[in-house]
């Protein structure tokens, strides 16, 4: 971690914020590159330029910010939310880019902790551009967090939404559970699917609900993601709506299972552990595919094995103004027996959505009580 | 209810806002009176003086007001959160007062619901007084729900307050459960204790954790709540640590209980329902002994019982940022169950108390979805 505050004009860390709004745009298409927004100062310290990575594939913030600029770039100020990358992918290195658009400073926010594209920085200061890094780092890693744990951990970002009364229940008594969230909070997790790559039900939902897991309703650019069941004993049916050609489909099976009734059908097999699929297995098995993110949908049994696998890295809940009094709860057994033993989250944010709650949290790193 | 805005000035809506203020001093100290504010403004408009309902027995909120302003209140105008009173209590009307303070005209927010003391408004107009109601009545109403309640009801007012983790459980699979929320949170609790009349948890909760449940930490002036325990079959003992002398404790049995282990325990013999003793006859006995309003603590199946009877105003959950996975959830089988039956909440307020989440909410008017 950075010892020192970076040094930093007021209109750098304006120009970075601006960066880091910029960067969001690409949620949900940017995948398996990170989401990334770049300013251009001129020389005078004013805007000349603006962009961010828009898709894999694409051209990076910093070549859409220096095209956006032209000659005001020459002498100015490039303020990035990710250390320009140093290597050649599928575009050119961003470094260069900057060299030679004759910018004379450059501001980033996070490192790049890959070791194919890390040392962007010191390409710059070798080519004797001034280089400071760290401006608004918090912001900046929280708004690549999927990109950033994925580099680090390896295996997918997982976000664990579930929708419940205040008293915890997913379902009443009876299994019917349509709706306990709202109109509003049932957009807000579409939301959430079409900046995921994966989408991931249990063998129960399935049962239970028969969804369909793919994107409705969500407006301007992004890929449909993955629809995973892990059925670990295939007991899904080919006539299943999440099997439809909305989006492509993964059905994650334990590696003993017969699948020959899902002719057709994109099957994962992963180590037995338990009643179920390894967690890290089917992590590893998406994360070979290519998904960084997942978004976790339930139910109680699957979210229980991911938080006892130490397999979550964000939990957005949304509670509905309602109480139930029986029916199954959110989360199922995480292995966890006593008090002492609870995982604690630290909460990031609530929202109200329509008439619920929404509270997005994070696994504590240090326990505390 | 009001067909009209009531006509006030921006000083008497300011006056109001300041007399509900005041109100909110008297709570838990009031019982069975309501919370009762009041501002006198001179002929000019200008702030008099200004007064509260203390404490039952004590002066009413327009006594102290107008001995504040002397004879500032000539002229005047009396802004009062509750329709003067009519009749002689121990103490005397409050519309003789006003009369005789020479004041012009009258301002409340609340009509006073009981046969005995309303008509205060209509003595004051008889008098030649200018008379207007309804101003900020919802905000006067909400400091006054526990008497409004009561009054409405015939019974005491009944706050629900649970403490859970975010996925509902109020403590671990081995019944653990110090603390699943914060010394913040806690200390709200003791809060809300000393603003009640009595406090009330089930058997359950009697044989997990002994609570004492007498107000601990609160500053200023309040009364001890009653204690009350629902044990249907009188399985607390004598050394039950809520059986000290720190409040007055009732131990609340089904009629036909033996009780004679407990000598010198105020006992009330209720009519037994299922396995555990009429709600509604708990709150009649309550509700004769001058209880105005209940704090209920739990456990799952009192609060149950008490949602199943319809008799929870209220509900305060603190919410601690962390996840269990098992163990017992925090609101037990109220008789609920389908989704559509559901008891719809209307969330008032969300707090952070600490680490944790308060939220406040009323059961909904009009069921909707």
């Amino acid at each position: 971690m950075r010892q020192e505050d970076p040094v930093a004009t007021p209109g750098e860390a304006d120009a970075m914020r601006r960066a880091i709004e910029l960067a969001a745009r690409g949620m949900g298409s940017t995948s398996p590159n990170p989401v990334v927004g770049a300013v251009i100062l001129d020389a005078h310290g004013e805007i000349a330029g603006e962009g961010w990575h828009q898709q894999a594939g694409g051209p990076h913030a910093e070549v859409h910010a220096l095209r956006a600029a032209g000659d005001a770039a020459r002498g100015g100020t490039a303020v990035v939310t990710l250390e320009p990358c140093n290597h050649t992918g599928r575009t050119g290195p961003c470094a260069q880019a900057l060299i030679a658009a004759g910018v004379s400073r450059v501001v980033y926010a996070v490192a790049d902790p890959t070791p194919a594209a890390t040392g962007g920085g010191a390409t710059l200061a070798a080519a004797g551009i001034d280089v400071e890094s760290g401006l608004l780092e918090a912001e900046a890693a929280r708004g690549n967090e999927v990109w950033l744990t994925a580099a680090r951990e390896q295996r997918p970002f997982v976000l664990w939404k579930y929708a419940s009364t205040l008293d915890g229940r997913i379902a009443a008594a009876d299994g019917t559970s349509r709706w306990i969230s709202s109109a509003a909070s049932r957009a807000d997790v579409h939301r959430l699917r079409a900046e995921s790559d994966a989408v991931v039900v249990g063998s129960g939902t399935l049962r239970a609900d028969d969804p369909h897991l793919a994107v409705r309703g969500v407006e301007g650019t992004f890929t449909q993601p993955l629809r995973v069941v892990v059925d670990t004993n295939a007991k899904i049916t080919p006539g299943a709506r999440v099997l439809d050609g909305t989006a492509p489909t993964l059905v994650a099976v334990a590696e003993d299972t017969d699948t020959a009734h899902l002719p057709g059908v994109d099957v994962a097999r992963l180590p037995r552990t338990g009643s179920g699929v390894s967690v890290p297995g089917l992590l590893a098995e998406l994360y070979g595919r290519g998904v960084r993110s997942v978004l976790l949908e339930g139910g109680p049994t699957l979210a229980g094995a991911f938080v006892a696998a130490g397999a979550v890295d964000k939990v957005v809940g949304y509670l509905a103004p309602a109480l139930l009094g029986a029916g199954p709860a959110a989360l199922g057994d995480a292995g966890i027996t006593t008090i002492a033993h609870a995982l604690r989250l630290d909460v990031a944010e609530i929202e109200r959505i329509g008439p619920d709650l929404r509270i997005t949290a994070y696994p504590s790193r240090t326990e505390e009580n």
